[in-house]
């Protein structure tokens, strides 16, 4: 089993980054534009779609202003039953995002892909809750040919 | 052990991103502006500097358009005697570079750090290929209170 792993510092405070996470309008702003379902009770299904498709995920663990852990529940072959967790912590101005997308079965190609993309949609999140403006699919930023 | 991966596609030859990796223009140009030493020779040793310290990397492996490998020789403990690995392969009008930072011993935060941290780099140089300007150290895109 192997993880793609990230972190990120925010300018601002773990409630709103929390939120960001958690609210159709915060992910629509970082992730992607067509982002439906409920992100903030436990069991709630988020559906993620994108160009060239798209992931469902079931809110595992909810924790305000501490940390949001989502099971892939459908999706690519790859991504279901593995597990995407973000866990915050305040640090002097800064929230502390530690990303984890746990459970991937083979380091593919595929997986090298979405390592880069997460980071690259990590850094929309922090835009969006610094300055208001994400880059969320599909103003995604394009990272290569599978995009 | 656990590696950071990542992927990104060049629209260029796989000429000019081995030339990004083995020379101290490519390398300045991606990376960090403060780096010195030889990359286009079997046990060459390059300088890598930053603000908050640096890397020295031992050439370990060059295939002329397809790939390169550095031992990480000194640095921060985490780093020591892990390796960085760039594969080369040509898809239609990209280069598709797999990028691989393997044997870490544990999935430390500082890993989380720096598996952002080598995203937004190789973006760099993507950019620097594609257009001829990246973004390196000291101009490099802040992800943290790392940074």
């Amino acid at each position: 089993m192997v993880d793609i792993l990230h972190r990120v510092g925010i300018e601002s405070d773990p409630g709103k980054v929390y939120s960001a996470l958690t609210t159709l309008d915060g992910l629509t702003g970082w992730w992607t534009a067509d982002s439906t379902g409920t992100g903030d009770e436990i069991d709630g299904i988020l559906q993620f779609r994108f160009a060239a498709g798209g992931f469902d995920m079931k809110v595992r663990e909810l924790e305000p202003e501490k940390g949001v852990r989502w099971q892939v529940v459908d999706g690519p072959e790859e991504w279901i039953g593995t597990y995407v967790d973000f866990r915050l912590t305040q640090k002097d101005d800064y929230t502390i995002v530690l990303f984890r997308h746990e459970g991937w079965r083979e380091p593919v190609e595929f997986m090298h892909h979405c390592s880069t993309k997460w980071g690259s949609y990590l850094m929309s999140m922090k835009a969006l809750v610094e300055t208001g403006k994400g880059a969320a699919h599909p103003n995604d930023v394009r990272i290569d040919d599978w995009d």
